[in-house]
């Protein structure tokens, strides 16, 4: 039987991604007065940067920036001026100090949820500024745990199910990274409820699922999130009849 | 009685300051070339830019390295060059990049002190970098718990001793910073045993603790660890005797 429903923080309770892409081609413009790359070549190589920065400076927003302080003295052939580096350095802390605003619908839908079964918060990042935004959210007493964790993958869920004494078959995952939040948890057994953001971090894009896998429930607003919940709940326990 | 004891993980398990000695020294030096303050007013400044960013960053290397960047911008008023800006980034990353050293000794104790008592590792600071730490360092199979949280003050302890349903009273931390592992722990009723280390960042020197706190002992050597938490368990037991 399910029992327990994870929910991403990111894009999935929150906007996000949007802050980042606003600071993206902020950078973009500024290493723009150096060089005549086009924004889409200034963007794939500030995401090669921080794809190699990854296993040294994890997830968030200061990986980002220092990502970004690098690739425009590379880009530039390090003539950009110290006066632009400030203003990539304050992009930064623009992302760093976005309010925090919910996804329409999100409070109730977690509710709903939270009436029924176990949930747990799971968010991946910088562990000073998730704190930060789960506490401006006003989400956290909802929640029965709230986990904040250096990189999503299939040990990482294995590791929370194991504090609950859960099984994978009893856990379902709500967010919008089909690489992060659904992939590892539905490879393990569990199941996932896949709520698309408008705007995917091209890192997230990549993952091996298939188009019509069973274990997973595409919604496209969180108000359908409770009864996408609930059909779950119908496959689990038929599943477990089934055996 | 005493039943849980906490570790600190950076400068009481392994060195951690002295890299970040290295890397302001070398920042210092760089700047120096722009302005002739002497390092005191090099290291003064720094230290101002990264308190204040603290409420914005956290603690930990990146933080470090965008505040380097920041104090290198201001202090050579925009002159600084992009090739030195890309050598104060790079000092952040060996920061990042450095070995595990385990202090001397530190392994028996916390397994002297595990023998009998529970023990958990509370480390500050960034996520994935302690992380990395942690399992380098070899000694995670050795905590019940490892926790890695974004400031070490009442709200966190109280927070830790919470899952385990511990009393304040029942628990003894033992780290080398008074400010963040000794005066909250002791200020909400616990024990401490504090283990100074040769250099301490400044931030970490401020603390309203006496000197002759009766619920701190103040050991020279991890060797002298297990002792003091043995006589801080009779120290408890006569207290919890005297109610």
């Amino acid at each position: 039987m399910l029992q327990l429903i994870g929910f991403d923080g990111d894009d999935t309770l929150w906007h996000s991604e949007g802050y980042y892409r606003e600071a993206n081609d902020a950078f973009a413009a500024i290493v723009g007065r150096y060089v005549d790359l086009g924004d889409r070549r200034v963007h794939d190589t500030m995401l090669a940067t921080e794809q190699r920065n990854l296993q040294l400076f994890g997830y968030g927003a200061k990986g980002m920036a220092l990502s970004m302080v690098e690739t425009a003295i590379a880009l530039s052939d390090s003539r950009i001026s110290a006066a632009d580096i400030h203003r990539i350095v304050e992009l930064g802390k623009s992302v760093l100090q976005h309010p925090v605003e919910l996804l329409p619908g999100i409070r109730e839908a977690v509710e709903a949820v939270a009436a029924h079964h176990d949930v747990v918060l799971i968010t991946k990042g910088d562990l000073f500024h998730q704190e930060k935004k789960v506490a401006q959210s006003g989400l956290a007493d909802l929640f029965r745990r709230i986990e904040i964790v250096s990189e999503k993958n299939a040990a990482t869920y294995r590791r929370v199910l194991g504090e609950f004494a859960l099984q994978p078959a009893q856990f379902a995952m709500v967010g919008n990274s089909l690489r992060s939040d659904i992939e590892p948890v539905v490879r393990l057994g569990g199941w996932g409820v896949h709520l698309p953001y408008h705007v995917t971090w091209a890192h997230e894009l990549e993952n091996g699922l298939g188009d019509d896998e069973p274990r997973v429930l595409t919604v496209d607003a969180p108000a359908a999130i409770p009864a996408a919940v609930e059909r779950l709940r119908a496959l689990a326990a038929a599943a477990q009849g089934g055996h």
